[in-house]
């Protein structure tokens, strides 16, 4: 991070080049068909981007609502002018395919279905290449908003023609630092879209046309980048199934934690995935989110001090350069910071989650 | 910047109010009256949010044609949905006031002027001020690009009413790295705006609803605006005036260097600003942008390898942790590199531009 870059200099341009490739390979994308394009901000931004450069103004967008990004997904649509729907699902189940199935079926004006890969507002896994399967068998094209997906759950756009883009940034499962998104978009789809963006800042295929040769559209977070390239020397070092078995040891770990701490997670085993741990608030009135924010803090384990679910929770990233030990750390934390606020225990949750 | 930072965290949201606060201060704006407005990303992104959260969907936009970042403003509203008008003038002078007078007399749709403060497409200084009486009298509203201008040329938005908003990035004038863009906007014009930016990712008013006790609305590069709060340090230790008056000699050592060197500026003497020169390229068929640049880092000094003039030119900033002597120091390379790509010396240029 701390290297002075000059961002227009012709070896930043070798690096953008590089850098474009290899996350091209992540993506499990072809050259030729996909391109990778890199967006300056935060996962807001290449998601927006995606949705106005991909789904024309005349399209319509099917988001099954899984929860918090999904309705971030639906916004940013709508905002943009796109009309969006919201498909009625379980939110603490992964999405049903044929649910979408029917969707589509259902109202052939839908051009686009939007998967969140990964629910930060619940923990679920939603199976993107089989609710991409779906829409490719009815015809429609697919944006996956990928943000806590990416680098640790499987992608394979070369198998997934119907995914038009798939977005994510730099500071989730590549375990880099924020500041940067990427789309990896199909070109074919991006041409088609030429111009009807509607925002220059947010205009993906304008950065495509401007990629040419390693150029960065507008000056880059240099720092940020370079910090992201070294993030995918340790993602190529780990694998990506070895980094998917960590976090799912990792969230596993936690989950019993909570289990054995009375907690009860929001979600079943069954439904939970490896990504984060969303976790009921404590009902007892000694409980305070920012004063447990703040015990933990204090014993060098760093949460949220928001969720995004429905009703309160607490929420644990499984992600990042940790471990089940790093895990089992912070279960004995979470646990000290409890006693602290004067939080009873409750016994047997363990049991009634297990029965 | 290598630092590891929970943007969440309680403490980092005292970081971001003290920041803003700061901010505020350098722009000479008013609490109560002005707000700060953090965006994640580069110059566009902010001056397109102030554009589409500022300028209403039935407003117009006057813009001085000053050059390039002229027409930058001029896309990013027309793509955003907004009418947008060019008043042509001569660029490589300062914008005359009585000339945005006329223009807005002779057009009563016109709502909203956009100045460009200091124009990277010639470095010439724009009377923001003068410019902004102007609409002031006029009744119009004005939007001010200080990207290149914030913290070294005066800003007083105490005493300019008419300034819905002033945009700049953290890696100009306050010296620190890319990765974030900031406006500092009139409430009370947020507010009339809410809910009209026809985006999500870029609209002020909902940066400002979200602003509440330091939040930062969606994921922030938290590096980057730990060093952007550092250069705000030496910004400080500094004072504006003095970093103006380093610029000045900054540029008056480089102009002078450029003439001793048989090379043109591309601007008179006195319509020089301070904080970038463009220099004419050298006719003689040795010249080679590229090749120039190149030879110029081997020495050690990093200039960009493109221009925003219309005609061919290379681009000097004189701003950052520079003096005069680094910039006497980089003449003396630029004349080395000349002589490396076998350019040969113009005489008694310095003799021409000064009769």
């Amino acid at each position: 991070m701390a290297q002075d870059l000059a961002p227009w200099d012709n070896d930043f341009r070798a690096f953008i080049v590089r850098l474009r490739e290899r996350i091209l390979r992540v993506a499990g994308g072809v050259p030729g068909i996909h391109t990778v394009l890199p967006l300056q901000g935060c996962g807001h931004f290449i998601t927006e981007a995606a949705l106005r450069s991909l789904v024309p103004p005349k399209g319509r967008l099917l988001v099954p609502d899984t929860g918090a990004y999904a309705n971030r997904m639906l916004r940013l649509a709508r905002e943009a002018g796109r009309d969006a729907v919201a498909l009625a699902i379980d939110a603490n189940r992964p999405t049903d395919p044929a649910a979408v199935a029917t969707a589509l079926a259902a109202d052939p004006g839908i051009t686009h279905v939007g998967i969140v890969y990964s629910e930060t507002g619940s923990g679920v896994i939603h199976d993107a290449p089989a609710i991409g399967a779906v829409a490719r068998s009815a015809g429609r094209r697919v944006i996956v908003d990928a943000v806590s997906a990416f680098g640790a759950l499987p992608l394979d756009l070369a198998a997934q023609p119907e995914i038009d883009a798939v977005v994510f940034t730099s500071n989730k499962c590549i375990e880099a630092l924020p500041g940067v998104g990427f789309a990896v978009a199909r070109l074919d789809s991006l041409e088609a879209m030429a111009g009807q963006a509607g925002s220059w800042s947010l205009d993906l295929h304008d950065i495509h046309v401007r990629s040419e040769g390693g150029s960065f559209r507008f000056t880059p977070p240099a720092q940020v980048l370079a910090a992201f390239d070294r993030a995918l020397d340790f993602w190529e070092e780990e694998g990506r199934e070895a980094r998917l078995n960590r976090y799912v040891a990792n969230s596993r770990v936690f989950y019993d934690g909570m289990l054995d701490l009375g907690l009860t997670p929001w979600l079943s085993r069954d439904a939970q995935g490896p990504i984060i741990v969303n976790v009921h608030a404590p009902t007892d009135p000694a409980w305070d989110l920012q004063g447990f924010v703040d015990a933990l803090k204090r014993r060098g384990v760093l949460i949220s001090n928001f969720y995004n679910t429905p009703t309160p929770t607490f929420r644990v990233g499984c992600i990042g350069a940790i471990t089940p030990d790093d895990m089992a750390g912070a279960v004995a934390a979470m646990g000290a910071a409890l006693e602290e606020l004067g939080v009873a225990r409750r016994e047997n949750v363990r049991d009634e989650i297990r029965s």
